[in-house]
């Protein structure tokens, strides 16, 4: 019954192996009298390319090397150490841990102590990025919780004891639906079967809810995916499973803002803070239904104002290559020059059950060319 | 096999009723040629008194009218005329909807129309405290996720085809646990067993996660509850139901800073905006464990400079009637002089198993006399 799939997670043994070549790195300079070192990818947004291959934005050539010349670089390499080490008893020890208590626990480092949260982020991501694994793999958990899930499709979760539970997302949940866990690698989550056409991503709560009341999950056949505003690694990395391993198209109904652009850009080409893992999270194949800016006069939607911040928001993403298309110039030029935005719930003005009698299926004709009821 | 309990949320006929008479008591005195009108509770905490009998704190008997004598009063009460025959709507439809939508909803009110979303969500306390129905009689619904809980407690949840489903929150549920529903009335939710001494609601995800991996739950034989912050209406609503039908505890744990007693105060005592419905929401006997100010010293915690912010909150917990309880005082006090606040997860100081081999179990012997392990 339980088919393995392949992702891009990796074996205890292997993460283990990977964070001992960090540390072995640096030891071997140091065997040669050279100052230990990591090389890392420059993280800024002129540093991401489009990767033709794999579909999605990821880092480009520019490197940046740390070494141990400076103090405040030895410091790092010896955090780098440090952490490694935190990282393999975790492994060891079956535990995970909090970024923030990663911080905490750093308090008993002497030299390697962080210096601030963002200190210890920024490890981890840079972990990722020398050792190829994942963030996952190091046993360390988001703060946040993940997506919720309700629709006719059934996972299998690993639980606490090791056994495998069978959870369909329609009849084994309450209304709150399925929560997905914050590792969704193969070894501990398992996409079983499943009876639906497509998978819509939502972005507010608000609206998640509108369409689990009216039924659309059943009325369309669709998943339903809760994003929870800017979508967490989890939840980025089931919509590419499901995509990929069903071959189920994934659409994204967020509202109309920047920052909603924002979100699907996350989902479909990856992020600047993940560009090293796009290809694990992304799903380039992903569909924008709504709201679009064309969206706000067509249906002539309760709109607010954009602010001073939306604005260079907007102008900023005219510059992130993840935005480059043409349909997505005119999106942004057209939002900018109504000079407004929307919600989702601002459909509500025609009422309860509009978006789901009237815009849904307008935009998933118009864009899936799907007949929806 | 279920058993409905009583509780204070009203049936359909009588939440209608309830709204019928907001409507014909502005008739009434119309056809007595007197301008209509609305008497309402001053909302402040000045206005808050607590209640000997019920032990909680509660609107005091200060009122305000609001009537038809000027445009805006007389907009008001459009409004709340609207928004009746709205919520009328909703119950005959068995539809529910967020405040946003409703706000939204009102563009087609005409003169009625809202002209900000606080309007609206005041409106709904104004109708709750005029009618003593809940808002979720009413069937709106909050925009944020229910809280999340774990352990060895069986609920039963009428599903969206009315059929009850049982889910063990142990046994049943993935890593994430199970998802409180926005509405925990008996009509939807039924406690019906369980296996624990007491209830630990957590105030921040990385805490709870803590908690379940490290197996607290069995090893001190307890639900654990995820607050999210500033806990739902529906999270102190099934605390207060688990505390009263089961006989069980609620311990409470937070960080250490104002905003956490904050936390603690609305679920033991309620919070000035729902202080109209204080004795249905809040659990009097619950017990604030920690993260006490003490604690700070005590353990040796990692800990950050009070804000500005901060010290102004403390100052005005000191004049807020819910800590007015030597053992506040002193609480309050000591944070003022260390000058310090302390996060939960900083006692990952002392390694991931700190906090469930040693600092809760003195606690819970300490508060409670109770010995884990």
């Amino acid at each position: 019954m339980v088919i393995v799939m392949q992702d891009r997670s990796r074996s205890k043994e292997e993460t283990v192996d990977a964070l001992h070549a960090v540390a072995a790195e640096m030891h071997d300079r140091m065997m040669r009298g050279e100052p230990p070192r990591m090389t890392l990818p420059v993280r800024s947004k002129k540093n991401i390319a489009f990767d033709e291959k794999l579909n999605v934005y990821k880092y480009g050539s520019k490197k940046t090397i740390r070494d141990a010349t400076s103090l405040g670089s030895a410091h790092q390499l010896l955090r780098a150490l440090h952490v490694t080490e935190f990282m393999e008893d975790m492994i060891e020890s079956k535990k995970s841990s909090t970024l923030r208590e990663m911080y905490y626990i750093s308090e008993g480092w002497g030299y390697g102590k962080f210096g601030s949260q963002n200190e210890s982020n920024n490890l981890a991501e840079d972990l990722e990025i020398v050792t190829g694994c994942l963030r996952e793999d190091f046993k360390l958990r988001p703060e946040e919780d993940g997506a919720r899930i309700i629709g006719n499709l059934t996972f299998q979760e690993r639980n606490r004891r090791g056994e495998w539970m069978r959870i369909n997302c329609r009849d084994d949940v309450g209304d709150s639906g399925y929560g997905v866990p914050y590792n969704v690698e193969s070894e501990k989550l398992q996409l079983v079967e499943h009876d639906i056409d497509f998978m819509m991503a939502i972005e507010t709560g608000g609206m998640f809810d509108r369409l689990v009341e009216n039924g659309f999950d059943e009325l369309a056949r669709c998943g339903l995916i809760h994003l929870k505003g800017q979508p967490a690694r989890s939840t980025r990395r089931v919509m590419k499973r499901i995509n990929e391993e069903w071959g189920i198209p994934i659409v994204v109904f967020t509202d109309a803002d920047p920052w909603s652009f924002r979100i699907f850009a996350s989902i479909a080409y990856g992020a600047i803070k993940t560009a090293h893992i796009s290809e694990y999270l992304a799903t380039p194949s992903a569909v924008y239904l709504g709201i679009e800016s064309g969206d706000i006069e067509a249906y002539d939607l309760p709109s607010d104002e954009l602010t001073s911040r939306d604005i260079e928001a907007l102008k900023a993403e005219k510059s992130d290559p993840r935005f480059q298309s043409q349909e997505w110039i005119d999106q942004i030029d057209l939002m900018l020059d109504l000079g407004k935005k929307a919600e989702q719930q601002s459909l509500a003005k025609y009422g309860l059950d509009f978006v789901t009698d009237t815009y849904l299926p307008e935009k998933l004709q118009q864009k899936l060319g799907l007949v929806i009821g």
